[in-house]
């Protein structure tokens, strides 16, 4: 039996090793080092977060951001460097998924009732 | 270099050898052996999941709503059952937090701007 903080330390190390955490690495070092790019990112990561914020605490989303929002993605989508980190994110939060899935089914399973 | 998926099933597995994981198990049956407080925690989860659903949907709760949760609550914490129970839940929160912070770490740093 091994310790389960060192279990996830090694998921740590190893998913720094995977082909789409070095490929994710890399997309956003070239949007970073590409001022226009990096601040399009920067913007678009702000709108996304604003928006979670104030869906999980209710707030109502005015039609201007909605627009606003809307042209920023436009702009964005246009942009091939972040595309491309896009896709790499996308990659990445596959993977991610995948690790909660597994490592939250001992307590799933229990509160499903199959745990004997 | 290991998996990744690998070193997941390995957090899985070591997670069920947890004391908190042992203890979650044995609170949960506890309380869904006995009638009155199973369904009181079946009732109480129902409305936290419809409160949660509500929020992240942008849905009104309505004073009614709020009023019969509280009641609901204060039936809750009396029972020494499910109260054994939430407690074994905080545990097990914590640690699941924790991992969960631990294997985030690789893609938090990078939009950190501390990953080189």
């Amino acid at each position: 039996m091994t310790n389960v903080y060192d279990s996830a330390n090694q998921v740590e190390k190893d998913l720094r090793e995977t082909d789409a955490y070095i490929a994710l690495k890399e997309a956003y070092k070239v949007v970073n080092e590409d001022s226009e790019a990096g601040e399009l990112f920067k913007k678009f990561q702000n709108i996304q977060m604003s928006f979670q914020e104030k869906q999980m605490t209710g707030q109502d989303i005015s039609d201007e951001e909605i627009q606003a929002a809307q042209e920023l993605t436009t702009v964005v989508s246009a942009n091939e460097k972040i595309n491309a980190l896009m896709n790499c994110e996308q990659q990445m939060s596959v993977i991610v998924n995948d690790l909660n899935k597994i490592i939250m089914k001992p307590i799933q399973e229990l509160y499903q009732g199959v745990a004997e």
